[in-house]
């Protein structure tokens, strides 16, 4: 089990800039509910970007397959936190977004296909987040929860792997010059700002935010 | 099967104001590779109206977990007719929206918890829509779409409930004077625009379009 897991995350290690550092997961746990609340969002949230491409980009069959996969994929665990949340009697409350998804939005290229690989390139780093903190926080949440977030890792990986396979995808199809550097540049410097914004201070606790102050 | 089918279908017969005209389903006939395309657009359509209502009213968790139901089921759907295209050789095709939903949006009341309600009633009514052209198209199209159309409405009748039933959850919990005057009232009057959307000529064909011209 801990082999298979480690070879899961090897990848993904591979792909971020850091590992999530020790004060957050200590955050963590001292903001249990806060953090299920917001993990909840972020589900719903991933479920709505991945919609929205597929508005935006309806010609692009290989991606509307894909992307409505995730849709249900996400929307299911949505449904299963707040099964989680309902059964330890936690309420639903209103939680603003942190800042990190609108920083690594800032950096979508306003031209296409260039806005396209960045939203996919940056789809793959939250998922890639996403996978890693999970695997950080399952040996140290109650057990039930622990297996839950083993449980969801794993599409976390899936989807991390799908959004950089339809990103390479959509440089190749748009004709980019040199399509592999290409990503490879987007990856590199996406990852710099992803990195940045785990290690640095941050007032706010939320599932993707940095070090706590 | 027979009598199983028209058990389901006698709650949608009553709650539509007319059933489809006999020249929108010769045209249906005509132009079954536009109705398809317009119908894969439509599943994307209902789960994108079904999420945009799950961000809009987040702290209503009944909503949310049903209406995230009928994301999944929607999108599974848009994945199963994009197979279906895929499979009879039809490529995807830019197709524009016909008159039905605008038009039934321009009943939506401007102040909640009104406008929910309207919306959630418009639902039912799309929902229960389908259901009907599903039932009427499956026995004059080929033997495996029509078997296709069987079993998908089967799922809109049942979204044909459940957003009836919100919008009674809703007209209750918001306290309005008298939630179930307040409801049939609504209902008779979207039933009478969604019928004459169906009957009067409509010179655009489309999944949810009026009497051919």
């Amino acid at each position: 089990m801990r082999d298979d897991l480690n070879q899961l995350m090897q990848p993904v290690y591979d792909f971020l800039g850091c590992q999530t550092p020790q004060a957050w997961l200590n955050a963590a746990q001292e903001n249990l509910e806060l953090l299920m609340q917001d993990h909840a969002n972020c589900e719903k949230k991933a479920a709505g970007t991945a919609m929205n491409l597929m508005f935006r980009y309806s010609f692009f069959t290989d991606l509307q397959v894909k992307l409505a996969q995730l849709v249900r994929e996400e929307m299911l665990h949505y449904e299963q936190v707040l099964e989680f949340m309902a059964k330890r009697g936690q309420q639903w409350k209103a939680v603003s977004a942190g800042r990190y998804a609108s920083e690594l939005r800032k950096e979508i290229r306003t031209y296409e296909p260039e806005a396209l690989v960045d939203v996919l390139i940056i789809g793959a780093f939250v998922e890639a987040r996403s996978c890693e903190r999970f695997a950080a926080l399952s040996p140290i949440v109650d057990e039930e929860l622990g297996k839950y977030y083993r449980y969801l890792l794993k599409s976390e990986s899936r989807h991390f792997e799908d959004y950089l396979a339809l990103a390479k995808d959509v440089a190749t199809t748009a004709k980019m010059k040199n399509p592999e550097e290409e990503i490879e540049n987007r990856i590199e410097h996406i990852q710099e700002v992803e990195k940045n914004l785990i290690l640095m201070p941050d007032s706010v606790f939320r599932f993707h935010s940095g070090t706590p102050v």
